[in-house]
Parts: structure tokens; sequence; C-alpha cells
């Protein structure tokens, strides 16, 4: 039976959602726990996509092949007993076996924290401490122009090779809160630390030392070179799957 | 030259406030960066009081000596330098020598967070995953009854043997946000583990299990067996200390 698992997770204490040998990730936890409840058979969890070192998920989705007969509620009740705690299980769901977990989705939403005030020791794996002040206005005219369709290659790391860099971002924001700076970008899909780096150049918006009408033509030159500093992780939080 | 310190911590890293050996405290850590500012000089540092393992503080505030000639901007400075990342310090002034950080209290602020939703792993060491929904009117009622001045013996572990259990209130509230209830409580001062047994009731109340007009009674019966449960320490933060 294909199951679908919605799953939070606290990203400070993982090298990243991925599976690397001898290192602490999502994916062997979640995959020992899965592993123990379907009989001792190695089991192989796909997620929507992974996250990177230090970044965190608010609803994470994967899906997961059982052997074993079990409801879904039981699936979620036998996962949260065998799970850390800063990994956690939201729902759990039978679909059908053509489901896919990455290449059935429609739309992700990410946000992105950042704090402008004095430097906060309880929010340090949980906002940017940036700590400094920011123009609102610039940033919440120039976050407009990733809207829509483009390529985003200027916004991956230039040794990430792939066919295809378009993505579509079909909604965006900012909000205060405070000294907090929300950012929320919603999209088809996005490119390894494209969030990351479009907030970082607009940051330097924000900072007056780049300009938000430059980025049509940033996006077009599909360089890296020609956009700006990589927002740290811990600022970063995946906020929503949708199939 | 006597110097008031401001500052805050994440409370998850330290086994509480004070300095026990082997174990890593806040006076600790900030007794080690004030010995290296003082010319590797034992230092000793008075705060306003202590927080128990895994309570936080947004703003503790301690005095202390130091011999060597420093502006309390340089101050504050070279300690953000050698404090460890779940410390940091907000502000810092000369005060006379006859201040005293404990004594001259007169009032203080904590907040409680308990969250009544799903179990959120990025918060499980910043507000207690309780789980369950409380009815927020009765808390809100029951809460003013411990307003004034009363004996607080049956909020106190038994064990803890002082001359005087009488403390003053001097204001009250509970908050909620989506599913996290937040309460506010300030006084005079606060006994080891009062506010955490004063929720622990509120808890109790909110679940109907206890009354809030039964407080009076358990405030006059001066034994802790009396009250109900204590709640966890990660919920706990110390918000604000006037002299």
């Amino acid at each position: 039976m294909r199951y679908l698992i919605t799953f939070s997770y606290d990203g400070s204490g993982f090298n990243g959602y991925q599976k690397q040998d001898g290192l602490r990730t999502v994916q062997e936890e979640m995959e020992k726990a899965l592993e123990f409840i379907n009989g001792g058979e190695k089991t192989v969890i796909t997620s929507s996509g992974r996250t990177d070192k230090g970044v965190h998920a608010l609803c994470q989705k994967a899906h997961v092949d059982i052997n074993v007969n079990i409801t879904p509620y039981k699936l979620m009740r036998a996962l949260n007993s065998n799970l850390p705690d800063d990994i956690h299980v939201i729902k759990t769901e039978v679909v059908s076996e053509s489901f896919h977990a990455r290449y059935m989705v429609k739309e992700k939403e990410y946000q992105y924290y950042l704090n402008m005030g004095e430097y906060n020791p309880l929010k340090r794996n949980y906002e940017w401490q940036y700590g400094k002040k920011l123009d609102i206005k610039k940033m919440q005219d120039a976050i407009k122009y990733f809207e829509g369709e483009h390529s985003f290659k200027s916004f991956t790391p230039n040794k990430d090779h792939r066919n295809n860099y378009i993505r579509t971002i079909t909604a965006t924001n900012i909000n205060v809160l405070d000294n907090t700076i929300v950012f929320t970008f919603r999209g088809n899909g996005f490119l390894k630390y494209q969030i990351r780096n479009m907030v970082g150049y607009l940051i330097k918006v924000g900072e007056g030392k780049k300009k938000g009408s430059d980025i049509p033509n940033i996006l077009l030159g599909n360089d890296r070179r020609l956009a700006s500093i990589t927002a740290h992780p811990e600022g970063l939080y995946l906020k929503d799957v949708q199939y």
C-alpha cells in the first residue's frame, strides 16, 4: 500500500533532508522508523524535494510503500512513537500506486524569516539574525519582479547543471511583524538555493545597494554572478506542498 | 566600577542559571567571559534571581564589579564577542556601588507559553507542547485569584524552607494566539516553581478538573499538596526586571 505522509521538522539538528553516509539526516530518521514498522524491511521514502542543512519544514510531504497491513492512523501513531522529537508526522493517507510525491507537485510555498532588530539567542536557529534595518517598501516593490515564468539560472549555483531552469512563481509577499520580515514565495517548483538567493538579492535592495528594476535583466542574463548573496539557511521554512 | 548588565538567553542548552560543578550554566558562561575581560581575575556576577533548567530569559539583569577601565559600550561588545551564541548582552550601564541586582528588584514579569494544538517540533524547547484544548474563559477568570498579596507556600515545593512565602502579584493576563496560550504574571518576586505551579493549576481549571474559586482556600492552606501539577520549564520566560 502506498501512503502519503505529511510531516514537520526542526532543521537545526540535521545535515539536511537527503540521506548521507555518517550524517544525521531527516530522510534517514524517517526510513529508520518506517523500516521498523515495515517488518524490518529496507524502506525508501520519496519526498516532494530535499531541504538544505539548517532549513525547516512545517509541512513536508513524502510517499512510501508499506507491505504490512496498517491503517493510516496507526501508521501515524507508530511513526510518532519511533521518530526523534525534532520530526513529527501530522497526517498519513492512502494514495494510489501511481501517486508520486516529487513528480506530481503542483505548487510549493516557502517562507523566509529575517530579524532586523537586536540579536535574539532564542531565535538563532529559526530566523536569520541580520541586525540591520531594511527599506521594506523597496523590497516589496522588488519582489514582484520575481513573479511569473522565468529562467532562474542566475539564482542557483552555476555548478548546478540542469536541462531546465524555468520555473513559475505564482505569488510573493513581504510582511513585517515588529522587526521580523517574513518573505513568502509560492511557485510550481524552486531550484537549489533559489529562495535564499532571491532573498539575498532583496536584502541588498533593502540596503539600497541593488535595484529591484534590475531583476528582469539579471533573470535574462542566466549567470549567478549577476545576482548577490545567499541568505542563511536557518530563516527558511517549507510551508506547504500541493498536488 | 559596578555595572548593570541586561541579557537574554536560550535556556534549552543550560542546566539552569546558577553555577553547578561540571554542568553548563548561564552564570558560569557569563563569569568566564567577564573574567577574561577583567584581566583574568575571578569575577562573580549577581543576577536578579536564578532561572531553572530549560527556562529562558528575554531580559535578565545582573550586576558585576570590574576593575579594568572600560566603557559600558565596550564592555557590552567584549562580552558579546566572548559569550556563546545562546547568551546575548542587550545593554550595559554603570550603577552606584550600592546597587544590588537581587535585593533591589521592584517588579518582575514572567510569561508562559503553552501550545494546545498539534505537536510542533520547532517549538519543542520554546513552549509546552500540551496538545489539548483548554477552556480559556475559565482560566481567565481563575488567574485573577492570584492577584494581590498572598502566601504562595502552596505553589512552591514543600521542602523549600523559607521565612517568608508572602509575595504580591500586581498583574496577570491570559492571551491566545492561534493555539498558543500566553500567561503573563507581574509581581514583586516569585518563589521557586511558583509560576510553573500556578500555570499547572490553571491548566487543570481549563480542563474542568479544578476550580478557580478554590484558589483562595488553597493559598490559605499553605500546603503544596492542595494545588496541582507543575508546568514544564520550556514554556517559561523571564520577560522583564524593574528596579
